[in-house]
């Protein structure tokens, strides 16, 4: 494929949206083109299966229902967005992907992940990024970043979050070629002009 | 489990949700604690996403997001509803169940059936009806029933039916011992007369 994939991952309040549109800026202004998403959603159809997904009212979900909710959103977002964003040679940035549904499902809820890396398999079939940015901090800090009012999975105590934090920095080691592990407490900009410096690198 | 689960299958505008009404009906006048449900749905996490599969402003879905909506809803259905109420020894009635997935993201999309199998029992776990009522029409004369307004399956041609219909009758050949399998055309009463000999037998 002719273009660029990068995910941006790591547990909610690190600063994934914030240096996903600082990127994007970055990118855009040197003539790149550039397609911003976010899973789950990135589709009208992943939107509102995202809605479900973030949705107070649906607090017992359970974890299986969840993950197939999320795997649902993922096979349109990659048939329907990602891979033709690609194949038109843009740069897609993605606010998560496949590794989010094994750090929180997996590592976090407990799924098994063989099944879980079968479903992802299947939503996402051979798509891997080409680069993932890997924030992360403790989780008390990220946690304290969060907005007041708090969604469904953002209510989630701080144990279910210390797994899932182990779980992406567990993930980021069965291939670490691929990751950019940055500490999100880094000033915003500071922090950018770090990952915008590997992205223009592997850009060429 | 102490209760016992029937499903009733069968292609759009067959009859089967005035037969499912009808059968519950007989039972409980009979005594039986009965629980009527249907798929997609039959928790509110399901209608919702009921709500999504059957909405026209959706109708580019990608063939494997509706499978892993459908099998979404499933999982929730399963775990919420359908095991606890056998397990309260209730006769627990669907609306539709494994078989329609297989029948029409199967043989009426294509997609490959030891994957929807895999996802089916990854939904479903080991749940197998003890009785499925399978009730066929030839496509024309089923379609010719359903209600002017129709639904994003709905609007589905002929051909696609036509696959539906006959996925359906190979399914029941893999286990034929589970299925009764009955001309939708019959009177309504004759037909749910035939069907509540056959459940009562079976309940003994």
């Amino acid at each position: 494929m002719k273009g660029f994939f990068i995910v941006f991952e790591g547990m909610d309040g690190v600063g994934k949206t914030t240096q996903v549109q600082l990127l994007a800026e970055s990118l855009q202004k040197k003539g790149w083109a550039v397609t911003v998403t976010r899973e789950p959603g990135g589709t009208p159809a992943g939107e509102r299966i995202r809605g479900l997904l973030l949705d107070p009212a649906l607090a017992g979900l359970t974890p299986l229902a969840e993950v197939l909710l999320y795997a649902a959103a993922r096979a349109e977002h990659v048939a329907r967005k990602i891979i033709p964003h690609l194949e038109a040679g843009r740069v897609v940035i993605s606010d998560r992907f496949v590794d989010s549904t094994l750090a929180y499902q997996g590592y976090g809820r407990g799924l098994d992940l063989p099944t879980l890396s079968g479903i992802n398999r299947l939503a996402a079939g051979s798509l891997v990024p080409a680069l993932t940015v890997l924030l992360d901090m403790p989780v008390e800090e990220a946690l304290a970043r969060l907005p007041a009012r708090a969604d469904r999975l953002e209510r989630e105590s701080g144990v279910f979050f210390q797994r899932v934090r182990r779980g992406f920095l567990e993930l980021r080691l069965r291939d670490p070629q691929r990751y950019l592990l940055l500490d999100g407490r880094l000033p915003p900009l500071e922090l950018h002009a770090r990952i915008l410096r590997v992205v223009e690198e592997r850009l060429k």
